[in-house]
């Protein structure tokens, strides 16, 4: 006995083609479809409208592939409302829970729609009541939910918006039509600037998130110089990077960069590991800052700038520093904690933190990723990360780059 | 001011051109030198022997250098007492403290030569009494040490002796003339599975470190076969490669591996997120097996037969999986507690958990690293894992011969 | 004053996603366009139509932008008749020639359907004649037009179609639903082996092209096999995979693979020099053979069991070899020589001879790219064929796999 | 009955670690060895000299271990006189015939020791007299040599010298400690700059050797700037720079650069074909220019500014270009012949063209290798072209950042 459910999208939908990976969806979900209505608009720059019939062989399967169908922004033509389970153990979801997307969602309970507070993929969505009326909808990640939440369940009464940014929005069209044939790598990054300055003028946060490539590339002063301009917010990344940062500061010496690879040289080196001990004695970073241990360097020009930053552990680590996060949920926990009013991300030299962060991201934060290995760029827009922009190209000569756009004085030092 | 210290070094040195890396070191830290006596083996097969004096401008310098050095198996001519200091804070090293390296070393107190018990790069060495008497030496990370604990400081009374094996070993000898011209990539496989062939008859476990990369190739299959054969006695893994076999084995679809471009595609997707639930309620991995909920992959072969895993956590994980240490440094110990008595170590597809592995494993234990990305196979050895060896290959095919290799009946399957 | 043309495309538009593809065109062509109607296929199996009004300011535009729409398969609603002028020069084609595509093509002139004889894309379409009636209608390359010729202009009076083989063809269904979850490699192995075995069945040719990356990673042996079995009837190289080959035959030496990296170990080397000129004072590879001097290797396998083989010479080459064409306009007629026939085209471990083949090629023979490296597969695929399969994996391995699947008494040996 | 013959070496032995090759060469070769002799610089400037007597099965194998040595600056101590032979065919070089290195080389005969002319790897010596007397030695490559003429055959009589200069010249030191920490690939530019800065204050031609890469990237506006500032004096290139550069300044499109992979996407495309097409018609590129044909970009700037350029074919080509060498070895004469007189050769985003430049060109040479990809730089240096420094960046980015170093004019623009 099969089971449907009308479902619909709008949007570019023939430019973006979308299309074609909703029906690859339904068909690894063992689903069938007959396509209901495909209006198309007409011309340029109008758009378009299917309406879909989507059949499983069960519920559970369907509800299953209408969950699937909404990280592509795919949404039933009558939601109905949503359904509530009550998880009954500590960091487990309901059986049947949905799975969200990072996208803006709305969902339906007693005839009234929420919005959902901080859209974030993979989680589930925790209805808050207050006198069993509910008051708000958030996400929650699976390791945060308690016995006796009430989480939603199933695909019912949920809606999903997909940005049209990416398409129509005129600032920050990468690959796309105004992008000058003559110096491609000014001007993206101009437009990255731009997008940095936007965010600032609205009166959001900039967020980079960075892997130890920003110290071995050389970058380290023309980043100093935009955090002191104010472009640099909030910095998610790892021991690594801040450490790298801090052995340059500390003992003034090359990091042994083999240029003519363009990878940075790990010693497994004791300038590395005396220099962990020594901002351990001191207990944390603004403690080494404040008693004049540490002088230079990006971390150090965050302290004396008062700008955040969340350093997250990774097994790979030595020491750690004291300011590192050991427990990565803890410090998932924590880059939440921050993202509060962010308008721009840039994420420079780092897979594991870039895909980290564009797990928690909401889709509608411009999203751009910089890295010489194309890979790091590609697992982003993998993972669901869709507004993502990547550009391959060298990490130092871009922030270089960006400085000097950004910072009219950096130029003349 | 300027101090000196004679330092010797001895092997191999003309064949593998540690030469030119020590004189670098020795411009690196600011020092000067004289080389003293070269003793050069005459034949094809003899070793030899190096004696330089090294000249830097202080003591402070000097010690580090000489450490520095020790990582390339240079020892002081007359290595004198080590040195040793209290540690006064938790997790911090007394300053000047003794960065260790990953070779069999010995320290001399009170006239005695101790070894040292676990070789581990990057560490401090720590001084075990009994009625303030040393009985034991062992090294210690830095998160682990506590105040009070004696610390050997400066390179003084410490000796380390570089593996010739490399060299001279016979039966592990890649890249060397008994590499046939005709099938290189069939002798490595053979090579490998005579690695731990050997390392079982000689009573020595395996260690195997994996990525996702395992399950997207479709080698599952094929590493079932040889944990059921007894040649998997321990995995190291991340959240990664254990959800995306227990996906496989709840969910029997396709994990969507874009085989076309040779990596796993990560939908951010139901399936996985949705898995990571089903074993959280279980409680364990174990208990999901036990409970006939998962009945087949890497990780309920791992459990029925009894073998152990270690799966350590990461800023990028979901769920995670109940089993996994979301504490990085706690993780690293539970790594640590496995490594006795591991007398071969693969590395497949992963380059987080390779050099994690890399970092705490002794230089004495054979290390193969199997990767289709060169960066992962470079990036160990630049970490200072010398003992590994590196095949750049697919990961999927190379599992499915080494399994033909060691398991008779497989290819009969 | 602008100009429009009335266009249609047919077949799996959605899933295919074909039709964003053609909105970029038209305005990276700088037009404009209406779409008059979209038949949607309502099934999973259902095949769509979209009808599209394009308009760009001149007929110049308008010609350029139907050609480079036919490459996606978009023809004339009204196609009319085929216009035609002369050359005037040798070597060059009239303004406003009809660039082609490698798709099966029709042209239409004097009111009847002329199917042209060998598609291949980037060439002219010449029209031969007896008594002044069209008889031929052929592609032929720019430098092989002669003054007097009758070339083929506009885009009018033109037809091509898509072959709709990879979305339907069950046979040879890479990243379809029938790609076991299992051993995803091996099925690839066998698919590929199929995919030979039709060719042959049906009295085509199977293809090679390869590079040095064969001799290198081993797989020489394996190859054999497979010319002695009779699955390589034609071989495209360049000098290096025959001098790396032949190198190997006549000194037996390891070619210095160095097999850590994966890559081959060029030296510069005298072994590479003294071969090449051994078979040059032979006269060429036959000879050499059949005086005995070459007695081993994949081009004597090619020899004694009468397979062809075109040799292409590039700027890098030592020697050359006598049997290969320096000119590279002369080696590409060679090798389009060859094609008749050809059922089924394996490349391995090559972009620029890969490149040049797909170049010349129908996109009616199914192609399989093999490389380690992703970039050679989507250059490939960026180049136009479209048709093409990547598989990124070792070679050498793959190779040993494919030779067990065809060669059953390989195995054995 | 074993031959044998003392050869030294001397320079940086213990730095550079060319001994470990040397020996394995001579294992490779079949080949024992005694060290007799050696003399090892104590401080740190110091050269070494090392004496080692080999010894082989037979005198054939010594003569070409010989000559392989000397691909590392070994010499034999008493090189006794060169030995000559007839070439009897034309393009083969008599048995034994001595296999170059691209070092400068001295040659033996009658006692008097000749430079020779023109050092270049893996040719041949050619011996031209005047009434019998030996006037002068030049390299040949193998097509290049006619019957009759007198070859040096076996080692002996010959003396190579390596190049002491990638050490010690602190003008150019990548990677040495010269390399400020802060800036590294600033400083990279400014060598490169400073390199051609002396090459043209010595009187002396720069060389660029290109790919597509440079227009993909948008570096065409940069690299036309140093044109007509004079810093390109010649450039080596094939079909594709030449086209795209053309097609960039005919069409002012842009290329359809996907920006965000970092790399160009070909179409396959008619406009590239059309302006391939174009110039064709006009008979050269010169031509074009002369006709206000082609009124932009790198190819009219070096037309207009009287700069060299050779562009050689290759299999994969369009058209090509009326300028472009189809004959490989006519290619390669052509790029010989503009090789007097350069005195610095800067290779940018082409490993086809880097490779067959680096053949020819001699060592003394200073050679810098510009690509995204790591694989162009190794392989540069595998070939034998031991003194090309690498720098692995982005090609758009490095280029734009060198011309604001050379054209002062450049960045007010």
């Amino acid at each position: 006995m099969s089971v449907s459910e009308t479902v619909e999208v709008a949007g570019h939908l023939i430019d973006s083609g979308v299309l074609g990976p909703i029906l690859d969806d339904i068909r690894e979900y063992g689903g069938d479809y007959v396509i209901d209505k495909f209006e198309v608009g007409r011309g340029a720059h109008a758009h378009s409208r299917a309406t879909i019939t989507v059949t499983t062989d069960d519920d559970e399967a369907l509800q299953r592939l209408l969950m699937r169908l909404q990280t592509r922004g795919v949404n039933q033509v009558d939601p109905g409302e949503a359904a509530v389970a009550t998880a009954e153990l500590d960091g487990v979801f309901p059986d049947g829970f949905y799975s969200t997307t990072n996208l803006p969602t709305k969902v339906r309970l007693a005839s009234r729609w929420y919005d959902v507070v901080n859209p974030e993929m993979d989680c589930g969505l925790v209805v808050e009541t207050e006198n069993e009326v509910p008051v708000r909808i958030v996400t929650l990640p699976m390791s945060d939910v308690r016995a006796g939440m009430s989480v939603v369940t199933g695909a019912s009464g949920i809606r999903v918006q997909v940005p049209q940014a990416a398409r129509d929005d005129e600032t920050f069209g990468f690959m796309e039509s105004d992008v000058s044939s003559e110096k491609p790598q000014a001007v993206l990054v101009r437009q990255v600037a731009e997008g940095m300055r936007e965010a600032r003028a609205a009166g959001k946060k900039v967020l980079w998130v960075g892997g130890p490539g920003v110290v071995h590339t050389g970058a380290a002063p023309a980043m100093v110089a935009m955090v002191r301009a104010g472009f640099v917010d909030v910095l998610f990344a790892g021991n690594a990077l801040a450490t790298h940062d801090i052995e340059a500061a500390l003992y003034g010496t090359s990091l042994g960069v083999d240029l003519s690879m363009g990878r940075g040289v790990e010693h497994g080196h004791e300038h590395h590991i005396r220099a962990l001990n020594t901002i351990r004695k001191e207990g944390s970073i603004r403690a080494a800052v404040e008693n004049g241990v540490l002088e230079g360097g990006i971390m150090h020009a965050l302290v004396v700038n008062d700008k955040r930053f969340v350093l997250v552990g990774s097994v790979r680590d030595d020491g750690p520093l004291p300011d590192v996060h050991t427990d990565v949920i803890e410090g998932q926990r924590a880059m939440r904690a921050e993202l509060e009013d962010v308008g721009f991300c840039l994420m420079v030299a780092t897979m594991l933190h870039s895909v980290a962060t564009g797990n928690i991201l909401p889709a509608s934060i411009p999203l751009v990723c910089v890295d010489i290995n194309p890979a790091t760029v590609t697992k982003l827009s993998d993972r669901g990360s869709s507004q993502a922009r990547g550009i391959v190209t060298d990490v130092g000569l871009f922030l270089e780059q960006l400085a000097v756009e950004l910072v009219p004085e950096y130029r003349r030092a």
